[in-house]
């Protein structure tokens, strides 16, 4: 069997989860991960050039990093990201001018929630289509409050309420679905600014019901450390149907890493096709998803 | 707003409803209803070929109609179809010649929970996805059984065997998930030949868990006329992640009617592409089954 040969950029939980699933399945073989960091295993970024991929998995942040690398590796590979900052997709998309094929914000949410969404919204037109994440700890949120000055380490646990869920399967808009809980870490003289930077950040925090608690790195370390577990749902209702999606995730990077890898084939399938350009999970089709006929699933 | 001119060959009960929803819904004209029978409020299918219309929805059996009317029509219109004989696709597929665009077997089942196979079984690699229909009537399965010789009545219904959705949830592969149970209106002489005929139906109930209950055509009437409830479900898990797809019907017919008119916006679509050809859901990306872009829904 020919295949897939894969680059993964950036070695933390995604791409550690990318890389030991990389290494397991049969169908991909794994060329590098490649780093800006001197990480032990990992490639420096600079010569990523040299190496020979069918894909690249861009598996940095999504605040700061991808909207900075992405672009750049584009030009030169065929990529896979799990970008997840709803609010600025359309710029984030226009930045790329892809060499071949770009497929942007994959994962589970975005990824394969948005697609169930397009699913539900299209198929029950007569009640709304609602998302709920949680309980569960968020990569994107977590990370975009270690990125804040001062801040040593921070966790995010998102928390839908569960009467909300209720009220969404009987086809009733809500409103204030979750509690955003954050865990972080820091100097004692720091944490005004800090918890007013967390609670004002656009597209992250801001508007939302947050809360957040300052701990030590002793406890941090005992409650929260290597903690990646989420669910999800996506609930759409009207008088006389219901649809359901629920996701129950012990391992947030694991699951992400799997729906990225099922867009890696995706991206090798439509690069055998001769197709060029950014792909978000709504322009593809189902079957890319498979090395294989679908037929059979149909 | 531009409207998508819909044509509807058939009146059975997912004839009906999907002419009650073109006629609800905004974006679609009925242009309409065509039936081979001289029913009331129906146009004769002879004159078919004289009206324009963008889409038609064949709302016919799948076991002797729509093998034959579907390639017929399918050479001057676009059609969407629900055509729900999995064993025999491939063939139904190869019989269509279609001058626009025909896609085939919508629905829920084959359908909705077909693209949410392809998109579990992508994700979820290392445990099995399985699917469970019911409790609820198979419009399928019960057509099929009103087209035997001697019958005059029939509805059949799928239950799902709860233990086993169980060990599906925990990633455990399972065997006989399911029975079908019908009731048959039938002359008494003629009861043994029909229970053979439908225990014994290739595709349908052959080597599956079925029993056969005959009743009389008042008791039929009281509890099982124009009962149309369904439910289903999609379960993939493995280890460390469980997806979960479950759909609750009051109207099977109406869900049916609703997902091929999702299918007839995304016909549409394509058309405007420039597209031609035989497409299955597995062909086709969720952006095409909305008329306004989906980047908020990602």
């Amino acid at each position: 069997m020919e295949k897939i040969r894969i680059g993964i950029v950036g070695l933390g939980n995604l791409g550690n989860a990318c890389r030991d699933q990389v290494e397991k399945r049969d169908e991909f073989e794994l060329v590098g991960v490649f780093s800006r960091r001197a990480v032990k295993g990992t490639i420096p970024l600079d010569n990523i050039e040299k190496y020979k991929m069918d894909v690249l998995l861009i598996c940095v942040g999504s605040k700061e990093d991808a909207p900075v690398l992405v672009p750049k590796l584009a030009r030169h590979f065929n990529t896979v990201d799990s970008y997840d900052t709803h609010a600025k997709l359309t710029e984030y998309i226009k930045n790329i001018k892809p060499s071949g094929i770009s497929i942007v914000a994959t994962g589970w949410d975005p990824g394969l929630m948005s697609v169930i969404r397009m699913y539900f919204e299209a198929s029950i037109t007569e009640g709304p289509t609602q998302s709920f994440w949680g309980p569960g700890v968020s990569l994107g949120h977590s990370n975009a409050i270690k990125q804040i000055d001062g801040v040593t380490d921070a966790i995010q646990f998102t928390v839908p309420m569960q009467k909300m869920m209720e009220l969404a399967s009987k086809g009733i808009q809500v409103e204030k679905k979750h509690q955003r809980i954050c865990y972080v870490v820091a100097e004692k003289n720091d944490r005004t600014r800090i918890k007013d930077t967390i609670i004002n950040m656009p597209d992250y925090f801001k508007g939302q019901d947050v809360k957040v608690n300052f701990v030590s790195q002793t406890i941090f370390n005992k409650r929260f450390r290597n903690r990646n577990e989420h669910e999800g749902a996506v609930i759409s209702a009207d008088k006389s149907s219901t649809a359901l999606f629920g996701l129950t995730l012990k391992s947030n990077a694991r699951f992400t890493a799997s729906v990225m890898l099922a867009y890696a084939i995706a991206n090798y399938n439509l690069q055998k096709e001769g197709k060029r350009g950014v792909f978000t999970v709504a322009d593809i089709a189902p079957k890319y998803l498979h090395l294989k006929s679908v037929l059979d699933m149909v």
